[in-house]
Order: C-alpha cells, then sequence, then structure tokens
C-alpha cells in the first residue's frame, strides 16, 4: 500500500501501513531515523503483547532504545503521566536528535506527542497506533494533550508526528470493545465521507463484526482518509475540522454524565450521532430514512443507538450552556444525509425542548 | 520611538516602549486586545510594586482581569508555577480568544508563555518586562520553558508573543544587582553588535552606574535590537542565534558550580565573557587588549570580573563533557573584537590545560 501524505503547517508527514510483525515495525522505524536513540512510550496493555517485542527487536540492531512503559487509558491521560516521560527522557539526557515513538492508542499517541513538543522546547515524535480508533483517527492531525481536572484535553499543543506507522497486526489482539469503539469512528468518518464509503460499511458490517483483519485495516484507511483530507486543509481547528465533531455534541455529554470509562467513547460518540441525526430530521434538514439507516449501520456493528436517560438540566451544564444566558447557543454538526455536512446553531431553549419532546416519544 | 518588528516563525510581532505609567500600559494592552478575558501573571516582588495598580487600571475599563500572583525568582521557575497558572484560567474557564499578559521578570515571561503555548493548545500571550535583563533579551525570541530537577529549561516550546510592551518606568524600581544582572546581557550584545554600541557603552558606564533612566532604556533597546535580528533570521536556535551564548558557556557552568542564586545570571555571565575572551587570546584569535577592554567595560559597570575557584573536575561535568570520551568538544563562542564572532570546538583536553595553565597564572 503507497504511503499517504499528510500537509500540516511546517511540512508534510507519511502515513505509512507496515505490514508484518515486530521485525518490520523496527525496520520501518529504523528507516526513518538513522541517527538518534529511541524513546518507545506504550501502556501496560500492549508492552506483554507487542511492545516489549518490538523494543527487543529495535535494541537488536544495536541502537540506544529505552521503554516507557505507562498505566494507560483514559483515567491516565494527566500530567503525572507527562512527568513520567519527561524524567525518563531527561535522566536518559535526551538530545534534540533524539525521537519519541508512541507505541499505543490515542492516549499514548497524544501524551507522548506532548511530551515530545516540550521536551528541549521539541523532539521528534513518530505515531504508532495500535487501536483502530487511533489509526482511524487520534494519530493523525497533530493535535496532543491531556486531561486536567477541570475537563478533557485542556492542555495540549500542535505537534506533527515525524510519520504515522501503522503496526497493522495489532489490530488482531483488540478485544471486541476496543473495536467497537473504533468503529464508532469509522462510521462518523464514512457518513461525513459520503455515498461510497457508507455503502461499502454497509456492505462489510458481517465481517467487520467477524474481525477480519483486512477489513479492519481498510477501515481504519479509509477513515484516515478523510480526516488526512480535512486537517491537510486546515490544521488548526476550523470550518471542515469542525465537522469531525460529528456526534461528539451529545456524545462527551453522555460520556461526562453516565461517568468515563462507564461507556466508551465510541458507544457514546455512535448514540451522539443517532441524537444529532434525529435532530437534523426534526429540523428538517434530513429526511427520518437517513436516520433509521444509520441506526441500522450502528446497530449491525454492535453499537449501540438507545440514548440512556440524561437529565436535561446535566446534559445543559455538560454542553457549557449558562442557565442565566438563556440565548446562549449550542453549534451541532448535522448532516443532511451521507456527504452533506452543516453546522447549525441552536438556542438552549430549542434543544431542551427538542430533547422534552423526544424524551416523551412524541 | 516607533516599533521594532521581531520576525518569527508564524508572522511578526512589535516591540514597544510604552512610557508614562500604569494607565499607558492598560491602554497599550487594550489596543492590542480589544476582546476578550486578560490574564495578568506576575510576580509577589512585582505586583505590590506595579502590579496590583495595573490590574486595578484595566479593570477600570470595565474588562475582565485576572490576576495570577506567583512567588517569583529563578526558584519558582518550575512546573508547579506552570500548574498554578493553568488551573487559574482554566477554572475562569479561559477561551481561546483570551490573553496571557507575562507582567515581571524573564522567569514570569518564560513561564507565562510556556502556560499559554498549551493552554487548549495555545492562546495568546503578551510580554511585559519590567526587569533590565528581560526587556535586553529573555522576552524576545518566543523561547518558552522551565526547570526541571535535570536542568535549566529542559522543558519549552517555542511560542512568540503577540506583542512585547515594555513598562520602560519599571526600570526605576529595580535594586542595583537587578540592574547589574540585565547590564551584562547589555554588554554582551555590546560586544556581539561591534564598536558603536561598545563606545557607547564605555561613553555611558557612568551614568547606567548611577540608574539613569534614559540611559538604561536606550541600553536595553540597543540590546534588543541585536537580538531582534538575529531571532528573525533564525526563530528556531542555529547559527547566528549560538551567538547569544557568547559567556554562557563558563557562565552556566559557574552558575551551576556555585550554586544558582549565590551568583545572579548576570554576573556569571560578566565572568564567562572574561574567560571566554581570555581563551580567545591564548588560542590567538583575539589580541590581549581585547580582553582588557572587556575587563574594563564590565569593571565599569560593577560586574564582577575575577573567575572564582572552580574545581576542574566539576568545571567538565558542567560543560556536559564525559571523561570516558576523552575526544569530545566543547563548542565556544569566541570574538576576535567586537563584532567579530565566531564558534570553536576545543577537545577537553586542551580546555583543561587552559584552565590549568590560567590557574597557576602563567
Amino acid at each position: 500500500m503507497r504511503d499517504q501524505q499528510v500537509a500540516s503547517g511546517s511540512g508534510v508527514y507519511p502515513l505509512r501501513y507496515v505490514p508484518g510483525g515486530s521485525d518490520q515495525w523496527a525496520e520501518a522505524v529504523l528507516g526513518l531515523c538513522p541517527q538518534g536513540r529511541l524513546f518507545v512510550v506504550t501502556d501496560e496493555r500492549v508492552w506483554p503483547l507487542h511492545g516489549e517485542d518490538f523494543v527487543r527487536r529495535l535494541q537488536a540492531t544495536g541502537r540506544e532504545v529505552f521503554a516507557v512503559v505507562l498505566a494507560g487509558g483514559e483515567s491516565g491521560k494527566h500530567l503525572e503521566s507527562v512527568t513520567e516521560i519527561w524524567d525518563r527522557c531527561l535522566e536518559a539526557e535526551i538530545q534534540r536528535a533524539d525521537t519519541l515513538v508512541a507505541f499505543g492508542g490515542g492516549v499514548i499517541g497524544d501524551l507522548t506527542a506532548f511530551a515530545a513538543s516540550t521536551l528541549l522546547r521539541g523532539v521528534s515524535v513518530i505515531q504508532m497506533p495500535t487501536t483502530l480508533l487511533a489509526m482511524a483517527d487520534a494519530s493523525i492531525g497533530g493535535k496532543t494533550g491531556f486531561n486536567r481536572p477541570q475537563g478533557k484535553n485542556l492542555i495540549g499543543t500542535f505537534w506533527p508526528p515525524k510519520a504515522v506507522l501503522v503496526p497493522v497486526a495489532t489490530l488482531a489482539t483488540l478485544d471486541a470493545r476496543e473495536i467497537r469503539s473504533g468503529l464508532a469512528e469509522v462510521v462518523k468518518s464514512a457518513w461525513l465521507s459520503g455515498e461510497v464509503d457508507v455503502a461499502w460499511l454497509e456492505q462489510s458490517a458481517t465481517g467487520l463484526r467477524a474481525r477480519e483483519l483486512t477489513l479492519l485495516s481498510e477501515a481504519a484507511r479509509r477513515a484516515a482518509s478523510l480526516k488526512i483530507a480535512i486537517v491537510s486543509d486546515d490544521e488548526r481547528e476550523a470550518d471542515r475540522r469542525r465537522w469531525l465533531n460529528f456526534g461528539h455534541t451529545f456524545g462527551h455529554a453522555i460520556e461526562q454524565i453516565m461517568g468515563y470509562g462507564v461507556w466508551t467513547h465510541g458507544e457514546a460518540v455512535a448514540v451522539g450521532m443517532v441524537m444529532a441525526q434525529d435532530l437534523a430530521v426534526s429540523l428538517g434538514i434530513a429526511d427520518a430514512r437517513s436516520a433509521e439507516r444509520l441506526r441500522l449501520l450502528l446497530g449491525s456493528l454492535d453499537l449501540p443507538i438507545e440514548t440512556p436517560a440524561l437529565p436535561i438540566e446535566a446534559l445543559r451544564r455538560s454542553l457549557g450552556v449558562d442557565k442565566k444566558r438563556r440565548g446562549d447557543e449550542v453549534t451541532f454538526v448535522l448532516t443532511r444525509k451521507p456527504g452533506e455536512t452543516l453546522t447549525y446553531g441552536l438556542s438552549w431553549v430549542q434543544v431542551g425542548a427538542w430533547l422534552e419532546r423526544r424524551r416523551s416519544g412524541s
């Protein structure tokens, strides 16, 4: 498969699917980094499955390679993890010519790239996403960051990687829930992309549910292509980049209200898309068949489509609407149909009324 | 005085001397930030002298203005101070359209700009340097950062300010040692710049020692001009930017060995320049009169010129030379005479031998 090129403010970097196992992954990394030391950052889930072997292969070539194994998961996406990366690198007296390698899911990618962007005012990072979600979405676009008690991803930088190298075989060791979480973003991308990608997903649903590796990697590739087209257009969030928030306005609220970790990000986004499409139908922007089609597609991939019971007051707070300023608008990403996207501002009064009607089933 | 323009990778920003007091400073800031909230970051020394009044003037215009008062000083240049800025801003739900204002010395400037570069993946910062050192040097060039237990400025970013606004009148409340510390960087800049600036300094030494405000601000302006010329050429450290390290190789070692805070940065740099020029003389690069002239100039500004007793072994470690790799080179910035600068690599064997000879007075 040919490299895809991602444009960023500071140049162009490749996205490459690396077939085979850790030998090939090591070769791909060393080809990009002929010099300097390597700091491989991963988490406790990935380390025994692939990380340890990968680091050994790198070391076997005679290169100086350090491993930083973090606790992992969204609950580990905090400053203490960043500090752990900083300290390991600084204790080894990292130099500007050295490279960090983010070998894991989206959290590892965001933490490692943030650390890289701030060590010695910036060292290179290579993204090696090992989850479907990270392959389809998180590893592309140069956003880095971590959570603070005040909210998610509030501290971060833009720091494009030197390359995104996808170790495709890691897809085989993901559990069903991790796959599902990634498939939600794949559906989102297909829906934003248009009829061709949606039809492909509908035809491939059975194989994807059975976790066929070639289909999963093709799904990631298609989703990544859309993201590349959008971020290459505009690295610093605006306009089209906003479209990527389809399903995320309600999705984030669901995550926050239900408690992070109870619903996966993907599950919340799946329901968020259903809600957004229902909202588009109620506004006369989309027809009812489009909402039904989206429900069927998500359901065929074992993703949830039923909205959990959400107190409307909690939803208001979560959407960032100030109760005292009743004129406040919430901006939604809505679609007329696959491939036709728009942003739409609604007052909280309208949103609240729609939620009430929806809940009472009228 | 007309604005000077500083070029950076991401555009051009102005350096402006703001005459008058807090009324004028507030006006200058509000002119640059017609919208959004302001977060003024300062330290406990500057707050009672100028900060409180400045923030009140800003608030009196009806704008929403927050003050963050840090402990200050090089010993406060750590992650906890950055976290304090982050948290104050996040608790106030900072938006991308808001602006941080760094109102203080170099430490406040570096910490505030780092926080700005990482809050919500980047908000604007305005630099308002209140020390001679920060006016002459630290506020220009877009470097941000803080110290880690492993060393100084190891974590940081490049984040050019929206503008550098110099509240000149703050020079009047600096103590003698702070002025001296700034004058060392002024001498460095003049020496790198050439005969005209060195001669001006020699003629102005008496007035500078007497802390005449117009002379101090002219000294800052001349030093800043050189730095602007160099960083505009090349924001991301290389080539000419290295010249700014004149006196800093030995200077950093002195700070580290004597203990930070025992010698000010400026005092250490003054002796570092003397050592560098002596080294240039011993290599036949410069003549002895140039070293004598530098000593006289520094002495006339009450800066130290005598090298403290430095164990050669500690110096080696501090210069980052690995004992086992005896071929390791140290790169020095040396001058033939004012305005003629070069970088020069010397093996540790040569440096060590020179230090031994120098110590024994031969």
